[in-house]
């Protein structure tokens, strides 16, 4: 049985090849979370057991696809920021995302148990993923700046909403109802004057979503950064295809919930846009 | 804070529809899986485990991704056949291709306990992914037959390999000189000869893969398919694109370890490629 | 002065080859041709002269890229078809919209000369094309089916409304108003009981626009053609990569202007479509 | 007859836009024109009124096509180079290489005559064109030097392979055997001591090409511009996408033959790569 005579249909695969020199985004997203987060009885606003999941889940394929130089995450969401001079797949947009998907995804089960305890995990989860290239650092920066903006929208509406159907007794159609046309300070000040609520106290990983960058292992400094919770995944054998050999020894991944719009973190870590 | 004065980065993402009317396959593959099956101690030359646990993975997908008419595995691969006419995603690639993989890959996490029991499982697999166009009925075929020539091909080396290491003695190396330029039939005839063994009587999941088709799940019919195992869905809440309610309902996934080369299997399964 | 270290950026090239076995498309238009036909002062509703000079130009096209199979244009638009197993320039999508659209323009300022005789060209046209691909032969024929039916439909109009506009001494914007929300019918009663023209009579160029085909030069069939009006170019040095040596020798391009919208057209030609 | 059971094709179109924010280049190259110089008897090794007309139909398309802020040529291919923020044809890429191709292929026969006189076109040129995205100025420098570092390789080889065939009496192939292995300083030498010439002082149109730009056309400067020999193309009706009507008004294409590998020309002109 010859395999000659089928293998013609190779030619009928086309090399999606990014454009070089530009950042090759993978984001991914959760599909049908909703539904998802009902079955699991996730907490509302927020269950931080599903978003520390999430983390870990976005730690192993940062660890494992180690071009990546900074990932980003909130709600059901991640994108990961494959460095502009990657080689990784021969930069195929479909090899990144599907390593980078199929990753998360297995991870998700994978690390279950860890988060969530007795809550059994009832069905796989799924999620889709695309690349979305940028050729500047100016415009890769307004990316994350969307997501982490989104992150505040969203999450400041969902923490009054929540307050008010879980300790103002709100309908939630009556809750929308109260919310629709309000601005931050509206939010703000409904949290504030009705709940005792001081928004900007809310934990920081709600605020502000969960950052992944490399450190030096060596480093010390992990446990200084203001502000921010830290968590460490050690000594990775990192296969970047842009880092020399000393470069990519002692690096770690770790997560932080900072700030990533202003310009005082990418002063701090100039080595995530490095050349 | 203004989502707005970012939100342009929107524009750098592309649609990648495929072409209409052409058949859309998505094949995945094991990355890394040779270390996988390592450290998982795989059976050789075949894991029937293993290749249960990808059968059942393929059958989640096509549960849930209910245009793909047909899906074919083997060995650590599985590619799932789109209909031509699927709207799924807009027919997205990024869209088809991660959801695919990643339902596969978490899956395999998730039914991983049934097949393997005490084997624990030491790491999440990645799986990656790709799409394949094809315009014809026949230029599919081929495709799906290049795959099912390959699980032959390879099968019978890996059956005549392990044959000799595992009771001929001999060491990999010398078992890989013993078959270099070796034909067909002389695989074949050291299997018999040396070790009584008639190629053709091995399990047909081992010479022929996996192939996931529909059936009406009233027929009763499942189980009288020939020489074949066969497996079931039922009832699944298909969501298909292009099928009418009626023809969606009483529908079930089976699966078959058949030649899926010949004209006979295609005769019989008319409805696969029908409009 | 080493050219070594700027040759990097070939990488940056793209190879955009067209799916293997799909018909291929090159469409090409006129651009900016309303101001174009007014300072060169066109014929309404149709300019013969122009219309003779695209036809002149597509069969330059035709007979230099001869796996163009068949060519369909009208207005200031012209199609040509690539045998689906086309090799020309390995299928690149950019090398073969801009081979047939730069021969194309620079044909139709060489030929124009011979239409528009003392007509002074005033500056060089220009043309956009893309490139779309067809999966079955259905949708090759829908699509060549929807370009004659939108010659018929603007044809049509612009009789009437040229009709009543030159004979009728409406004023364009008067003819615009009263031809608003008129049918097929509707038109043709005008023309024929206000004008006294028989619609159905007009010249085939203007109702069905150009159709190239390739024949045997030898047959004699050519003026045998029913309704056609048929020009030719003779014994073409043509250069196909799907044709065998015999198979090339002795074609010549025909202009026909006949329906291809029916089944009766395709019947007549079934080499256009064959394998 | 209705268009509308037909005019589902129409999403058979693919939208080819380009990557945002990235500089496009649209190179054209001549088809068979080895053949085409022959024909029309092009002077050798340099054929100074075939790279005139080059330059006239380049900038015919770069005073359409206005959002063009650089072109460069040499030989028979010819690059433009559209602002990163041009919306030209929403950036669609077959769009922006058909339109520049055509306008330049068409323009080439309305020319000829201007350069040619009576050598008769005996038929017309055909030119391919692709399209290139650079996301850096870097590397959309990198790619001019790349072109005029080939133009110096090639023209230096020309002289020196002429001269010895004019000049020296030896034939192609004795030339050719001659200067096999050669480095420049072996060629520069050849021409010196050999045949009198200083390679330095051959005329700037063939050792550096012919690059287009903008200036303002009420700037004097014009003339100032140093060992250049300099064309205008006066007040264009410039219909660029990206500058305000102030920053069109007064602009004019002017042709320089200068270096534009050095920092020097990058320097002087800052405005080229202007935001």
């Amino acid at each position: 049985m010859a395999n000659s005579k089928f293998e013609y249909v190779r030619s009928y695969e086309v090399n999606d090849a990014c454009l070089p020199n530009c950042w090759i985004v993978v984001r991914l997203d959760g599909k049908s979370f909703h539904r998802f987060s009902d079955v699991h009885s996730f907490r509302k606003p927020n269950d931080e057991r599903a978003l520390r999941l999430m983390g870990r889940c976005a730690m192993r394929v940062m660890a494992e696809l180690s071009d990546v130089v900074i990932a980003y995450g909130q709600s059901d969401e991640f994108s990961f920021v494959f460095h502009r001079r990657t080689a990784w797949f021969g930069r195929r947009a479909s090899k990144l995302m599907t390593h980078t998907v199929s990753l998360f995804a297995s991870s998700f089960v994978f690390h279950w148990l860890e988060f969530f305890g007795e809550t059994v995990l009832r069905f796989p989860p799924t999620f889709d993923a695309r690349v979305v290239l940028f050729p500047t650092d100016r415009c890769l920066r307004d990316y994350l700046s969307w997501r982490q903006a989104d992150c505040h929208i969203n999450n400041l509406y969902n923490t009054t909403f929540w307050a008010l159907v879980q300790k103002g007794g709100l309908s939630p159609s009556q809750a929308q109802e109260r919310l629709k046309g309000t601005m931050t300070g509206d939010k703000n000040e409904i949290l504030f004057s009705e709940f005792g609520t001081n928004y900007n106290k809310e934990p920081e990983v709600f605020r502000k979503g969960t950052t992944l960058i490399w450190q030096k292992a060596e480093k010390k400094t992990v446990t200084q950064l203001p502000k921010t919770q830290v968590s460490r995944l050690d000594e990775l054998g990192s296969a970047s295809t842009y880092l020399s050999k000393s470069q990519k020894r002692h690096r770690a991944v770790v997560a932080l919930n900072v700030d990533i719009i202003g310009e005082d973190f990418w002063q701090e870590h100039q080595e995530i846009l490095a050349d």
